[in-house]
């Protein structure tokens, strides 16, 4: 499904499960497609950060959209991440991507180096000036170089191939001060928001829409948190948001990004694997002892039974998650990057 | 006023007139007193940061609140800065504000020094223990050390005398975990927020109000932006949160905090005088040129005339100030302070 | 004595002995500063961070320096910390000081508000036109804005009053870079390190000598790690500047600072008592823990006995004392700090 | 050749010429190779930072590889970076340098994500035990995640295939902690400075040798440095450093990492062609001024000739590059990264 319209609503920026060997599994890989869609998300988003799109290969990445390209059919659009070595292979990922179907692509900033705003201008603009796909900004600061507000500006005016951008940041004033200084001449730029711990304040002061991780967990609460919002019911819609804060939370500092994710969607039914990142035995450990806490948090909303030895109210494993939630959180804060 | 009620609404952290010598100007301090409460702000703030409470001597401050709570004659609460060099002259403040008739104090982390969560409970629990005012905690990490979640929690668990925090970190997650974690046991725990450009999202998921420097600029923008979000009047509450984010950034931004926000209130029609923070020439011509842009901002709000010459549509000038708020908000976040 | 000559040698950041109520314990301090000339040290250097100036009244200020210039009868050199609440008060402190017989005073850069290099340069200007005293710069980024090397340039060549920096970021290349755009101009201006860790190859490409607050604890061994860096005795150098490395991250980053210096203090026989800043007992338990660490690591050297209980091979405290250490470090580091 | 030998000296990390396609330009990178050997670095380092191992594809970095080993023909050590999309990528590419004849792998620690000790430890764990050929560490905080000093411990300790560490964070204390924590146990370790602007202390210090970046342009004086340091001609090697200082700053902070380098490589006669990161017309003018200011450099030292038009005394070219130094510095300081 070629995307002529805006994108809006909750893109799942999906995992790929692996099998015993650590490569992808396309079966299963097929089956979460399937269910995502079944449970309502507005489109999918492969290769992004919580796709782990640099621990596979080139090849591999192509061969995970093929696979998912090839089970939406066309449902939901399908946002693809691009980003490559360089400048020449970006684009020609966006060629394939065209060819498979793609709705448009997502393409990080670059990272490793931090570069200045304009090179960060000239990379997408040169991108933009031969893409054949559309192409949104993917402003990720924790992880790559930041995308400034007037680096987006400049390239909503002159590259009508950019249409959106997709930010991570989880700052509020920021989205609003992007949001003037490109809506007023950009009417059709989406502005979607990848963190799920404010996507309603994001969507109450102008979002369109979010790629959230939590979504490939708990795709009928984005969903509904969304649909909330939208219709301005903002007490559900906050108790709600709270919620997703707490699952939210649980999922991002208690682990290894984002094998806390993984470890949710095994609890949804998907033989997800074990990422690719080595852990000590430690983490493995730990790890476990997040799964616990995850099931008595979806059995909560009757995602999944409790686990085996039920959920006593809050006891240590709850004040370990609460106590490494925040002390990541406030390491994270330190370095800029909450 | 002694308060008894929960705080809310919004409180104006005052800036102090200074008069041809640097010393507090005390007849238009009074003049400007009396304008904020006609302009229907719920509460008045001296001594915080805008305040700039750390530029006055310990005597100064005490003359300040002196000032403001016999010209307020208890005709909105006062919430007294009384951060002073140890705790033993903090708790002594903390009684003088009480004789004066502050509703409560508002104290800041220790600063300087950047202390551990145990060191800033310590102190907190320690003023808290022998305070005869009640006392509400002032994070603003930027500044100052910073009070995490947890110590949030065990403070307000532990502390009657602790009735709420005002928090300046402009993070909305962090604001949701706070409340959270506060709020089934201290339902009477006030969350103000102390970062203008969210206020509208920050009272849509919970916050009671905000302490706001704007509001010394236009009372009656914050106080309005209050109502509508209150009466969820969405639309009209985005577009004037979006209005205020403008007006902010260029005082926040553009000058030496606070002289953008002296700078403004003296276009409201008080003579501010000069800070005690000396610039260069510079510098001093930068801030007639944020003064002239100010101007025309107010006045497209009606609240003053525009400026001889009058405001040309967005020039040069314009440019340069929304170049300035780029450079210095991307710096901010780079340092983990935006 | 007035110091016509230019600043060398190591100066003793001196913290200041409380008694039981916590104020300053007067005779204690004549006796730890009688203790300090005799053990070499060639300055003193009170009121400065590690002599916590922000904790006292600008009063108590007054009242150490003028019992240290009793004391000290001129023997040493005395730079005084005289940072106050603004310009004035600052230029003032600059007065007494002179009076009571300083060489120079030493004064930090604005802190709690983060001002511009600009605003750096403009508040030093200011004082350093109106003081009748020498001047020394004192950056340290960790907790006051920092002070570029421009700006170090620049008032080194505008004002004569300015003849010194003292810097604790212990950045090598840094240093460097304020060496060679001051020296070839002001070749009379000293460049003093605060940084402990750094000291030796800080003196081997130039510094003129550090204000360190491990010569409060152990003066010997940084006036001998001074001597023997100047007569390029490397290999013994290099050993001992690691030793203090040792010793010097034991006191700065296991205890809130600079309560580990305090505590190493009352090791070499001074009745420092507790300092001003509130601890939660575990931290003070964790104070007891390394004392008994410091004892055994200056019993090596052959300053105190050691610990009842002797100190058994590398153990589990030393561990937790390394652990704590490289947590704090890398959290400082991530901070920008470190 | 293979290294039986400790980790010595100066290694180059060259930047890859690229012909006008952008292309690898083999014949170039041969005359480059065997230029810098002639000119007496140690060894040479392919695939590092400045050899923008991310910007060329897994099939590139291999032809990199091959052509440089064909060249060097055992003339020096070749440490070759073999860092991959993920740890089983990364052993094939260890296999692969093992075969080419490399001397040894630099991997640098995961990036993108950030990652924890654990996680740190746990990758280069997994590496060590499956690979053929000796590893050293790459600690580069700024682009990647760190490793910090119980990780070096302990890595050090359990695998004997990890033989050094290339550091490049340029914090002397840090560099002092860890030979401290590694040395007793493994006094076959190297430890390797990344950071030129810091190579005379570091060394002093106890370092074993550097790669650095200016080695790729100026081979003589980083040899030289390396030569007067060890030679303990403190004087002669100090001022050589403060030379290295302001050519190094000139290159790394007044453009795109590694594009200052690139250019003055171009000085010194090779075709390096453009980097493959699009640079905006601004920058390229940039670069042109930059390459005039670094020949004046250059020719001071007799490596060149001077530009057409001379090199005046210091104008306005070099208070241009000052500013944008110190303006960099000043950021990066801010981000903890510099």
């Amino acid at each position: 499904m070629r995307s002529q319209a805006k994108l809006r609503g909750i893109y799942t920026p999906n995992i790929v499960p692996l099998d015993s060997r650590g490569e992808i599994h396309e079966r299963e890989l097929r089956r979460y497609v399937d269910w995502l869609i079944a449970k309502g998300v507005h489109g999918l988003y492969p290769n992004g950060s919580t796709g782990e799109f640099t621990r596979f290969t080139a090849e591999e990445r192509v061969r995970i959209m093929e696979i998912i390209c090839d089970q939406v059919q066309g449902r939901v659009p399908v946002l693809a991440g691009a980003a490559e070595a360089n400048v020449k292979e970006t684009i020609r990922a966006c060629e394939t991507y065209y060819e498979l179907g793609a709705a448009a692509v997502a393409i990080v900033a670059p990272y490793y180096y931090k570069l200045s705003p304009r090179a960060v201008y000239a990379y997408f603009k040169e991108i933009a000036d031969h893409t054949p796909i559309d192409v949104t900004l993917y402003n990720i600061p924790m992880f790559a170089s930041p995308i400034d507000v007037p680096t987006v500006q400049r390239l909503a005016e002159e590259c009508p191939k950019i249409i959106g951008i997709k930010d991570s940041s989880g700052d509020l004033p920021h989205m609003i001060r992007m949001i003037q200084a490109v809506r007023p001449r950009r009417p059709d730029f989406s502005f979607l928001t990848g963190w799920d711990a404010a996507l309603m304040p994001m969507l109450l002061i102008g979002c369109d829409g979010g790629t959230n991780a939590s979504s490939g967990v708990v795709p009928e609460l984005l969903v509904k948190l969304y649909d909330l919002t939208l219709a301005e019911r903002l007490d559900e819609a906050r108790e709600l948001q709270y919620e997703i804060v707490t699952l939210f939370d649980a999922m991002i500092y208690t682990a290894e990004f984002p094998d806390g994710f993984r470890t949710a969607v095994r609890l949804r039914g998907f033989d997800t694997g074990a990422g690719r990142q080595p852990l000590t035995p430690d983490q493995q450990a730990e790890l476990s002892k997040l799964a616990h806490k995850l099931q008595c948090l979806l059995a909560q909303h009757g995602f999944t039974d409790e686990p085996a030895g039920g959920c006593a109210a809050a006891g240590p494993a709850d004040d370990d998650i609460a106590r490494i939630v925040n002390a990541v959180v406030a390491e994270l804060k330190q370095r800029g990057l909450g």
